[in-house]
């Protein structure tokens, strides 16, 4: 079996990118929620149609496409018309199965209406710019975890390719979830990230502080939007795996 | 004297920027050095001049300036030519004094040549596009910190008005470096920079991890260059006050 698809190996970057995730958020806690920069023409832009920050966002991954960051399979990108890379490719096969999923369309809508309210706590505080760069962060660590789902499935799938088989070709999305959750895993992945969460959004120095974001908050979001979402692309990953 | 002048206020925004700045390292501890990127010509980008890292660096500055990045006053860009802003100015009046110190070359130098050696363990492990991402964010949160070093002078010189007049018509820099020094203040900051970074760079889940970089060595990052540049920073202001 390739390294890439090792489930000790996908385990280790899934929490690896926790703290990637626990930081961005951290970092984007400490400003505003400043709405203005998610609504289309909150602040006008000239020649853009859509808001401040999907400007930056847009932007950024017109770069980082030229540097072929969304041909990597697990890189994902949030907008679309991307110009073609002017890298050439280092011609890695893939370790996975060629597919278009893609749900990060899911993930900012989430982003903005539920994670966003939840981790800032002042409305506008006019730090519109470093809030957009700190969302462009956070969302671009969601979508690589979530996206990793791909990875388990497949590691997954090797490990029981009969039954995933039946089941798939059945379309028995319901079973094809009960035999992807392991409930135990889930409950040891919350307090870990809870742990973390409480780990790094404290000031060591002073006595009883503020945890910047409120652990449980952050382990909310991972029950609430990043594990049933990365559950969501191991689902549809699996249901194209027989094609 | 405005809010941005108070030395709490600074105060605070610069110990909130050792978090970023720690996170923002650890981040990018978990690549390869990756010296190609840095070199001209290592990778090599359709008719750019220069090097992998310093293409994405470019991109991102030319982005962020047509959002106005680079007129706030604590911010400073690494690259030149950069774009009109296409959104209007806020035109909040600025609270130091007008000024094109911007040492970030020497930044740069010590980032690649100094910090990216001690901070990253292996040396070419293939992760060039987010080795260069997490470069910039790394950069972008240096720069930050040491050129707040002019909000830093401008709060000491009005405390301190008379006495730092005379020593800067006197050109007496070694008298100013003196006046700007307070050793206790720094051996402070030191210890509390090692501590976040022991806390921060910790897997709180692992009994005796590793850390993620070891925290003596963000320490030494602050005490080489961090605090000596911000000091520096300072000292061109305040030889530039009087005009």
């Amino acid at each position: 079996m390739r390294d890439e698809l090792k489930l000790e190996n996908i385990r280790s970057a899934l929490i690896r990118l926790e703290e990637t995730i626990i930081f961005s958020l951290i970092e984007r806690a400490q400003f505003g929620k400043n709405p203005i920069i998610y609504k289309n023409g909150g602040i006008s832009v000239k020649e853009f149609d859509g808001s401040f920050m999907m400007f930056l966002l847009c932007g950024t991954e017109k770069l980082h496409a030229l540097v072929r960051r969304y041909t990597a399979p697990d890189e994902h990108p949030f907008t679309k018309d991307l110009p073609e890379p002017i890298l050439s490719s280092a011609g890695n096969d893939c370790p996975i199965r060629k597919n278009n999923i893609n749900i990060n369309e899911k993930i900012l809508y989430a982003y903005i209406e539920n994670i966003i309210p939840v981790i800032c706590d002042k409305e506008d505080d006019g730090n519109y710019g470093s809030s957009a760069v700190n969302d462009i962060n956070a969302l671009q660590a969601i979508s690589k975890r979530v996206h990793y789902g791909k990875y388990v499935a497949e590691a997954k799938f090797l490990a029981g390719e009969r039954e995933y088989s039946l089941l798939i070709k059945n379309r028995d999305e319901k079973a094809i979830m009960k035999k992807l959750t392991d409930s135990a895993v889930e409950e040891k992945l919350l307090e870990r990230v809870q742990l973390k969460a409480a780990t790094y959004g404290q000031e060591p120095n002073v006595k009883n502080s503020l945890h910047k974001i409120p652990p449980d908050v952050i382990k909310k979001i991972y029950a609430e939007y990043i594990i049933p979402f990365t559950k969501e692309v191991e689902l549809l990953y699996l249901l194209e795996r027989l094609k």
